[in-house]
């Protein structure tokens, strides 16, 4: 049979070189950020011809794209937390957080999201709707819209703030806090932006 | 009297020239990050010759750290800071938070500081210093070293991802918050972190 790097191989083919390809997207994503990462420089780390990125990307936004959207299965396990009785939404919100991050696909994905938010416009609007969304699934967070809104970001720039120092830039000790450590330090201050006082 | 666009002029002239580079430099990398920022697109949003910026600089590694380099000034109210009774020190903080970003030299320099610190291991490495240096001025803090290091990551990532939700992602209601709305929501869980329980 003779070789075809660039034409797409058949249906399972494909989604095993597509799905190479978005992890090394997201791992150079999340290490040299937006203007650092090359087309060229994912297709050597995936080891698949460039062209090929072309193919089934069309452009490097659309790698972003594609690297930058959580997994399914995340977007499940999310949505697992809402069930949570609210009183104990920050232990559970701490340890989705960890969770995440420890994952080998779902960690990546939102570094590359983080470290790309901040010069790609499309990344910003996606991590906007990560917070402003995702929140909203708790239907008893906050007595109106604003409220919750304001929680909502609060509570998240707590997580992202814990994530960066924790997983990106590794400052010490919270890089290797231990899981009870983390959602006794983190988890009751989230509380209070879940159901405690906040405008006061 | 001659146009000497690259030797460097009188001493009153470098300063000011440098003070140019070193504004242009920090907004480039806060925009850009580390990878996406050139000398030249530095040289020229200073209005001068890239030779120049070597010149006083040496390097992109050097210019990231001018850029990066907090003012005395900012140190000072930094240190201002630690003199406030124990108890009022979370509602000191958000104000220092505030009134830094707000500032018209040292916001950038943070925003640079964050923008370069994942892929720039010298930024992190400043980063990292500020983080377990800055608060050590409160000698009143935590119950012995590491209990102290611990308090001071926690208070740095809350200020942290709150500074990146509100200056950086520019994420609502967050961004546009007030001062006294900021103050209510954040100050009480910093002072959590500064005096009470994080262990249990």
């Amino acid at each position: 049979m003779p070789k075809r790097p660039i034409t797409p191989g058949p249906r399972d083919e494909r989604g095993v070189l597509a799905a190479r390809i978005i992890g090394a997207a997201r791992d150079e994503f999340a290490e040299h950020g937006w203007a650092g990462t090359t087309l060229r420089a994912v297709a050597r780390a995936a080891d698949v011809d460039p062209a090929l990125v072309y193919h089934y990307f069309g452009s490097k936004e659309g790698l972003l794209d594609a690297a930058t959207n959580p997994p399914q299965r995340w977007l499940d396990n999310v949505a697992k937390v809402w069930s949570t009785p609210i009183e104990h939404l920050g232990t559970a919100l701490v340890e989705l957080l960890l969770a995440s991050w420890a994952d080998g696909e779902i960690g990546p994905t939102l570094r590359a999201i983080l470290q790309t938010a901040a010069h790609e416009p499309a990344t910003r609007e996606k991590l906007r709707r990560v917070v402003e969304g995702s929140l909203m699934g708790v239907s008893q967070l906050g007595s109106d819209d604003r409220d919750r809104l304001v929680r909502s970001g609060l509570i998240s720039s707590q997580m992202m703030g814990f994530a960066l120092m924790r997983y990106v830039w590794k400052i010490e000790p919270i890089a290797s806090m231990s899981v009870d450590e983390a959602i006794a330090a983190i988890a009751p201050n989230l509380q209070r932006y879940i159901d405690g006082d906040v405008s006061k």
